[in-house]
């Protein structure tokens, strides 16, 4: 971790001018700000540039592209020097980029956005579902480029050692040759030590689904509910050029992901129909 | 409205095996279940069959694809007819589709999954933040066909007489040529009598994002809240193959979703990565 401390200490000896210069990247997640992913992820990022960390104050899984609108929101700062400031917000992932682009950052866009790192996998169909997606998809519309990253462990106490070094890589790439407008990345991580991951593969999205199992109870006033379970399926097992194929083989998945979901291929399909 | 009661009637005097033949058709919505886009919706979805409606207890916009993991859900039962259920749920839109598909349905595969009518538009990057679209995006990750509808009107008294003949439309061209797995479509609706809806037209989402304008106030106990505001930017207004310029123009705008979000141009560029 020898880089990270010299790092840090040296973008605080900089003065205001060259700060300006440095790289701004903004940090959320979905776990919440106190989690160990997050961490990781705003200690490694602290190498490339100031960072700032905008993160709910609760973990917020599963709140995919969801937005406050009914209430208000409340920042409460909990960290700042020259080189990081640290935020939590009571409001959702998305919240917290908006927040941090229209005000925390006054004005300056950010060179980056970062996302994660999640715990547990967002491959596959996941990606839509995923608070740590949308925070990357968030900062794509906004036309900054943007990834989120996920460690195949849902341990609040995983080891963040390899997806650190991982990150790593992944920032000098896009700092090195860019990200082209309209795309994000969905880069998955196995949870091996680093020295088995055979190496990162560029996937697509696997097909599959969620299959839920709720479970029914009654509560001790008579009256019934559901609690949502259920497990992830794979849809196409075999297919080699998938994420969920990549990460089964202790590969890194990094899946591009697009903001323009429109299905052009369908065109000719529905140009058939009758009105 | 004489053949949409003559239809209800006809459903209910089959016996049960006949009702087995019916199509059956989902429905769901994020404006919650005493909108009146979502009753325009299932009355005009009981022509073709059983319908059966899970919507939110209360208005849910800007869900996105929300799921609720940590807190349980409840649902009650409003109406019950041979043709027609409708229940309310405290969850999210896309919780509604799962509960119903996994438990209210009891097993039983719908044919079509249909969501709205949203009171406003969805269109272009809106489709991200769109507890509507959400809905018809899961029904398409469980493979069936689905589509999602909106009003450009956020009146909640709007007129959707014009809204329910396009609905109509839509279901024929559904039930008769079917629709590719994968793909859903987002159904948007100028706000203009039907006489002067010029068409519809097949579109891709245009670019564009919205711009947001937090209002930041003091509460009572000097406590500092951000409330989320905003106005949507179309970034490619000249652009003619675009929901929102079709909308601009009085057509209905079409668009066809993918559940893959994968960038596949993007793999080239990617690829030249070094790690």
């Amino acid at each position: 971790m020898a880089i990270r401390s010299d790092s840090r200490k040296y973008l605080i000896n900089q003065n205001a001018i060259t700060l300006k210069k440095e790289k701004l990247i903004l940090i959320s997640n979905d776990d919440g700000v106190d989690a160990k992913g997050l961490k990781t992820l705003y200690e490694t990022a602290s190498q490339f540039g100031k960072v700032v960390v905008v993160a709910p104050a609760e973990a917020m899984s599963g709140m995919s592209h969801a937005i406050t609108i009914k209430t208000p929101l409340r920042v409460k700062k909990l960290q700042h020097t020259g080189s990081m400031e640290i935020y939590k917000c009571q409001g959702t992932p998305v919240d917290c980029i908006k927040l941090a682009i229209n005000q925390l950052l006054n004005g300056q866009q950010p060179d980056l956005v970062l996302s994660g790192i999640n715990h547990g996998s967002n491959a596959s169909s996941s990606v839509v579902y995923s608070g740590t997606m949308a925070v990357a998809m968030e900062g794509c519309i906004n036309q900054i480029p943007s990834v989120g990253f996920s460690l195949l462990s849902y341990d609040p106490d995983a080891d963040f050692t390899a997806s650190g070094k991982i990150v790593e890589k992944v920032i000098e790439n896009i700092f090195a040759t860019g990200l082209s407008e309209g795309i994000c990345l969905n880069v998955n991580i196995p949870y091996v030590p680093y020295e088995e991951i055979k190496g990162v593969k560029i996937c697509r999205q696997a097909k599959g689904l969620w299959k839920e199992e709720f479970v029914k109870r009654v509560d001790p006033h008579q009256g019934e509910y559901y609690w949502l379970t259920g497990y992830y399926l794979n849809l196409e097992e075999n297919s080699e050029d998938t994420d969920e194929y990549a990460l089964l083989h202790n590969y890194v998945s990094v899946v591009p992901v697009e903001i323009d979901h429109t299905a052009y291929p369908a065109f000719d399909e529905i140009n058939t129909w009758k009105f």
